[in-house]
């Protein structure tokens, strides 16, 4: 029997007398709207986005308004509000997405976030959430054990993303140089500095900028042509720190730079750390699924001699949003100082769709699918290499599933470098990029990096993506870019 | 057609060549699942907990295991593994559980929350999260009409909850009175002194130590027997931290503590903000949603001369966890300072639940449901005000839901004031809430509170609560106390 939704509202559902069966009619229409949204994200025929602008959308599109007003809107109307809001969007798991470190639709990982959400509690306790809290012990206990800290001690905690969990970490370096900071504030402490590659993400930067350090005290370091950090430059830069007064503290070394995909060379960052008694923290936000992986884990090299890792399965590893870890070698004093562990008071439960996924694939299922992520990465830098009309943005394969190329249109071909050629190239990737949002067939990002113009950044963590999905936007961007 | 789980795994589902069947089978399998805890979570029959010690569930319970392997379980185990999941946790939803200011299980919320982790995006930009953008920025428009600034101007981001909305707050200061902090830190600033209340969310002094101005210079304030600030004791500290050479910054107000509920006086607080120049912050999170109730809202009389307003939809109004705002009066110059508007980088779609439970509830649905939540306390109030073996904490009625009381067993009540009744009395609010975890009939928080022994705080945030619900909490207090 259809239920009719024109005449219930929110208030005939539970807690409401006799709202049982409107309830589950309810939830049921809503699962085939999703259930449905889930099998189009996986056809190719389906288009990744259906672009509006958002004065098109502001205005209200047909039966669509995004207004809220202070009388209740029937249930029927709700459904329709979510079919819509589905449709607007943008299908992040679809295998032609390739705009975000974060994409795919696990559904495994997202059955976790449907129970999550009807659990509804809070990391806050073991009291009022037994399993959850146990069960982030124990995750954080085993990729605790993939970072290999050889006193097999170590501690973490799930953080509200990348930025939080890196901020973490200069916090507690802090922490424990300079305990006194927590409460006699950065007068306590002598003019402490930072050091983080210029390619790293601005985590840090802002992580300096609100913990009171000042941005201007987060030193970039210089990298090679990969994205790399130049151990040497590190340490001329902490001499030079020292010389002006400035108190070294704490160095960030990059697992997976966010646009080149790079790895900073950790034994060798290691290395100048201990002689100078620092902290040094290895941002794996993007790069640390690949710690599961007995291929690609040697990228990792030296991060049992870091202080913390930060690593977040929402990217890598297909996790839904948000997943984030910060891992710390040290056993923190809890009992001691309980504040200091978590800035949040409530914490929304980003563990259960991690442990469910884990559970579901194992470790070689993660494994198979980084592994898999990375073969399609090099399908993809072997096929545009030394092809026609592409240049790369650096030499060599590539670390992550990073490849940064640029796309040369015919009529720049034969044109020499210089100015002009640097003006036209870099408008290339925008403007294929603005007929992919009208086309909605693919997404991929670009941004310029340095004094290297506009180019297209391609990642892939969506075990959906084919080499025919690769193929496919290679075409596009040709068919798109050949008039240009 | 049943479907043979036992065989199936998590790589048999999408995006697998024909996984569509089984994908929907397992997902319409598990909706099964949390569609029967949602239908259980109303029914008082149900048990609130079934409790368990952390070593019952480490060690693991029949069939259910924590520990994560290498090799996949089976989508059947899976299932198993969902349903122990919620069958060991506690039902935050349940009518009698009022353990946390959250609780409740708002079913257009839940299907906010399912739906929000089917899109699986990020709060990045417009491009990847069209709908959920303009969402937020069209919602947090009529919650700043609520707050009411004078301008019509004002800004906000939701945050991952209330403590790091507190601590935008603190950083917004600081940028607004010492801009060079952010690139200099905090030696380019005197040294700053923060003001809020003893009876404040401890969010405040943490937010003090993380960024950088020391816990010791979050200065708090005293307060009257119900917990709210005494205007005379902020100016005081004000003219006593400027005669000792430090500069004050930022005063935070609590519209509904924690503990109490109580509400400080905003204008008289901010008469003195005024007459200083310093930041004036509202820590609405918990008294929030009172700014939706016509009958209540007066509490919040002054909060349009605030600066900046914390306000949490996730606790009072039945949002799904999580859902907390920050509002600040001026518009931040985001052309400008991009990178000071959130210290995230990604972000959680935390809008779309609370998009949709406004449009399905109304703004009079969200009234309604605050007004009955307070009506629920001030039938508790007047229930046990006088009852015997009853003893409130403070006199006079709830400002807010909460209810802070003391149950004295028969064998105390002869007892005269002294060390021994208070050394009995600190032990009656933990030995029964024991009780009520073993029994697993009802929750409800209790703390000692300055020089006052443990007492239980009630709080009431759940629309499925009713007056039955509150004398089943008193009776099984009696009954569990009677022989203490």
């Amino acid at each position: 029997m259809e239920t009719d939704f024109s005449n219930l509202f929110a208030r005939d559902l539970l807690p409401a007398k006799n709202g049982e069966e409107a309830t589950i009619q309810f939830l049921l229409e809503l699962v085939d709207i999703l259930t449905n949204y889930v099998k189009k994200t996986f056809d190719r025929s389906t288009k990744v986005l259906d672009f509006h602008h958002p004065h098109q959308l502001l205005e209200g599109m047909e039966g669509f308004n995004l207004e809220l007003s202070d009388q209740p809107e029937s249930l029927e109307q709700i459904l329709v509000d979510c079919r819509d809001t589905l449709k607007y969007g943008v299908r992040t798991g679809h295998p032609r997405f390739f705009n975000q470190l974060s994409s795919g639709l696990d559904i495994i990982g997202l059955a976790g976030e449907w129970l999550t959400s009807t659990a509804n509690t809070n990391m806050f306790t073991y009291e009022i959430a037994p399993v959850f809290v146990l069960m982030e012990q124990l995750t954080l206990k085993k990729m605790i054990e993939m970072v290999g800290w050889p006193s097999g001690e170590g501690d973490g905690i799930f953080s509200p993303g990348g930025a939080i969990s890196n901020m973490y970490s200069v916090m507690i370096a802090r922490y424990k140089y300079y305990p006194e900071v927590k409460t006699k504030g950065m007068s306590a402490a002598p003019r402490l500095v930072l050091f983080t590659s210029e390619h790293s993400h601005y985590s840090i930067k802002k992580a300096g900028a609100a913990l009171g350090f000042g941005s201007e005290n987060v030193i970039l370091l210089s990298t090679d042509e990969r994205g790399r950090v130049i151990p040497a430059d590190l340490e001329a830069k902490i001499l030079e720190a020292k010389q002006k007064g400035y108190v070294p503290l704490f160095v960030n070394a990059t697992a997976g730079s966010t646009v080149y995909g790079a790895f900073d060379p950790i034994n060798e960052i290691a290395d100048i750390c201990e002689k100078y008694n620092l902290w040094l923290h290895v941002d794996g936000a993007w790069g640390g699924g690949l710690l599961m992986s007995r291929k690609h884990r040697h990228k990792f090299n030296g991060v049992e001699r870091a202080n913390s890792v930060t690593w977040n399965p929402h990217k890598m590893m297909g996790v839904p949003l948000q997943c984030s870890a910060i891992l710390v070698r040290e056993k923190y004093d809890v009992t001691y100082d309980t504040g200091d562990k978590a800035i949040q008071c409530g914490r929304h439960v980003d563990i259960f769709k991690f442990w469910l996924m884990w559970k579901a694939k194992g470790t070689i299922g993660f494994e198979q699918h980084i592994d898999r992520c990375l073969d399609l990465s090099q399908y993809l830098y072997n096929k545009i290499k030394n092809r026609e009309g592409y240049q790369m943005v650096f030499d060599g394969e590539p670390q992550h599933t990073n490849v940064c190329f640029w796309y040369i249109p015919p009529s720049l071909r034969g044109m020499p470098e210089g100015v002009e050629r640097r003006e036209k190239l870099h408008k290339v990737a925008p403007k294929i990029k603005a007929m992919m949002m009208e086309s909605g067939t693919t997404m991929v990002g670009y941004q310029p990096q340095g004094d290297k113009v506009n180019f297209f950044r391609m990642v892939v963590s969506n075990l959906a993506v084919t080499q025919s999905d690769i193929d496919f936007l290679i075409d596009e961007i040709e068919r798109m870019g050949v008039d240009l």
